[in-house]
C-alpha cells in the first residue's frame, strides 16, 4: 500500500510494544510508515523492526528522531515515567512535535501531561482505544481522542490506519473521560447480564434460550452478544482481564471523586470485581463475573 | 390479507384492551381474525369491535365463545382475577382451549395458573413481550414464550401477526423468567449509561460526544442508542414508565428470592428507581434515572 500523508513525511515514534502496541506497529509498517521503536525490554523492539525502522535506546532518543511519538503503555505511572523521567520523551521533544497517548490513563494526570508538553512547544493528544488485542490486530480499534483541532488533524492519518471508528471528544483529557465512561458501561453491563442469566439459571430456565430471546429487544447489547455467550459456555479465556477491568473502574471512580459525583452502581461493580479477584479470577476474562452468580450450583 | 391457519379456524378471545392490547387487536383484525373482546370498561371493547367481532360481557363469556383466550393485563392480580375470579375465564374453559398471557406476570403464580388451567383440560402459554406500544402498533414485538410444544404450536400463527421475533424459552413460566431477565438488564443498563454520561458531564466533557464515541465498541447497546439519546436531550416522555420499570425489577427480585440467588446490583437499581419516584419521576420514561446524576448541576 502506498504511504500517504503523515506516514510518508517522517518516522513515527512508538513506545510500548506489548499485546496492543506490537500489532498496532505492524499495521503502521504495512501502511508504509517508518518507525522509531522503543520498549523497556529491547528484544521486542529488535524483533519488530524492519529494514527502514530504527531501534531507539531511550524514550528521549525516540523524541529526538521522530516528530510524532505514540505511547501504548500499561498504566499512568509508566506514562509519567516515560514522558518526564530520566531520558524521557520530554528531554528530546522539539517545537511542533506531537505526543499521542493511546493507553488508558488517569484523566487529571493526562491534563497535567498535556500542559507540560505544551510548555515545551509541542502538542498532546490522548487517544485511548476500545476493541482489545483483536481490534489492534485487525486495525479496527475504536479511538476516542482529546486534544486541539490542529493536533488531532496531524494524528488522523495514523488513527485511520489503526482503527475504523474515531471520535474527537474534546480538549486534552476528553478521550480519557470517554474511555472511563466506556469502562463504566462495560463493567456494569457485564454485571447486568451476569445477574440476569444467573437469575434465569437459578429459576430453572436455560440461560442460553433466555439470551436468544432477549437479543432482539431493549436488552440487546454487544456485551449480551459476546460476553453473554462466554458466560453460557463457561469460557473465560481473555479477552479483557478482570483485573484490568477492575483497574479501569477504580480509575473512573477516582475521576468521579474529583468531579464530585457519586456513582453507586459503579462502586458496587468494583466490589464485585474485587470479590472475583479474591476468588482467584483476576486473570480470567471480565465476563467471569458471572461465576459469582452460579457458584452455588456448580 | 387472507387469514391463514388459526386465524381462519375460529374466533380469538382478547381480554385487556389498553395501550398494548388495543393495537395488538387491530393487527389481528387486519390479519383476518374474528375477535371476542372483553375489557373491564366496556366502551373500549365496543369502540374496537368490527362487524365480525363480538363484545363479551364477562371473561367467562369470552372463554365460552373462543377456544383461544389472550390476556394483556396490567399486573398479576388482574390476571388472577380474570382467570379465576367470579365469572372468570376458568368457568368458561373447554377441553382443548388455550390461555395465552402476554402481560408481565409473576413467575411462581404463572406456574400455578398453568397447573390450574391444565386441570381443566386446557393449556396455558405465558408469552410476555418487549417493544412497548411502538412494537405493539407495528406488529414488531419481541415475544418470549413458555409452555408445551403443542400449546406453543397453536399460538404461533398469532405470535407471527403480533411480533417479528419469537423464542420458545421453556415450560410454563419460562417466558416470564426471560422477561424478568430482560427487565433486570434494561434497568441496570439504563443505570450504567446514566452513571457513565453523568460522569462525563461532571468531568466537563460533552456527554453527546462521549455517546457517539462509545457507539462502535463494547459499550454499545440499544439502551445507549435509544435511552442515551433521551438522557442527552433531557426528553423523558415515556416510552416505558419509571414506575413500571420499578414494578418489574421488584418482581424479578421476588423471583430471585424464591430461587435463592442474591442480585446486589439489581437491588441497588430498585433503590435508585425508588429515589427517582420519590422525586416525582414515576411517570417519566425509565431513562429519567439520569436525573439522579445531573441534578446538582441543573
Amino acid at each position: 500500500m502506498a504511504a500517504t500523508g503523515i506516514l510518508r513525511d517522517g518516522p513515527i515514534g512508538f513506545i510500548g510494544l506489548g499485546l496492543m502496541g506490537a500489532p498496532m506497529c505492524r499495521n503502521l509498517q504495512a501502511a508504509g510508515a517508518r518507525l522509531v521503536l522503543y520498549n523497556r525490554s529491547a528484544a521486542k523492539a529488535k524483533r519488530l523492526a524492519r529494514k527502514n525502522d530504527v531501534v531507539a535506546s531511550t524514550p528521549r532518543d525516540v523524541a529526538e528522531q521522530a516528530k510524532i511519538v505514540i505511547l501504548m503503555l500499561a498504566d499512568t505511572r509508566a506514562v509519567q515515567q516515560t514522558l518526564f523521567g530520566r531520558n524521557g520523551v520530554s528531554e528530546g521533544l522539539r517545537r511542533g512535535s506531537l505526543v499521542v497517548d493511546m493507553g488508558t490513563t488517569d484523566v487529571l494526570q493526562t491534563r497535567q501531561f498535556g500542559k507540560w508538553v505544551a510548555e515545551a512547544g509541542a502538542s498532546y493528544v490522548d487517544a485511548p482505544v476500545s476493541g482489545g488485542e483483536i481490534g489492534a490486530k485487525a486495525g479496527s480499534l475504536t479511538i476516542m481522542a482529546g486534544g486541539s483541532r490542529g493536533a488531532i488533524a496531524k494524528a488522523r492519518p495514523i488513527f485511520a490506519v489503526l482503527g475504523d471508528r474515531f471520535t474527537h471528544v474534546g480538549a486534552v483529557g476528553a478521550g480519557q473521560v470517554a474511555k472511563a465512561a466506556n469502562q463504566v458501561i462495560v463493567g456494569l453491563t457485564i454485571g447486568a447480564v451476569a445477574e440476569a442469566l444467573g437469575l434465569a439459571a437459578a429459576a430453572g430456565v436455560d440461560p442460553a434460550k433466555v439470551r436468544t430471546a432477549l437479543e432482539g429487544g431493549f436488552a440487546a447489547s454487544r456485551i449480551l452478544e459476546v460476553h453473554g455467550e462466554r458466560m453460557i459456555k463457561g469460557r473465560f479465556k481473555p479477552g479483557g482481564k478482570a483485573q484490568t477491568q477492575r483497574k479501569d473502574i477504580a480509575q473512573a471512580l477516582t475521576l468521579a471523586k474529583a468531579a464530585n459525583i457519586d456513582l453507586p452502581a459503579t462502586k458496587l461493580n468494583l466490589r464485585l470485581y474485587d470479590q472475583l479477584i479474591k476468588q482467584g479470577g483476576g486473570e480470567l476474562d471480565h465476563s467471569a463475573l458471572y461465576k459469582l452468580f452460579v457458584k452455588h450450583r456448580q
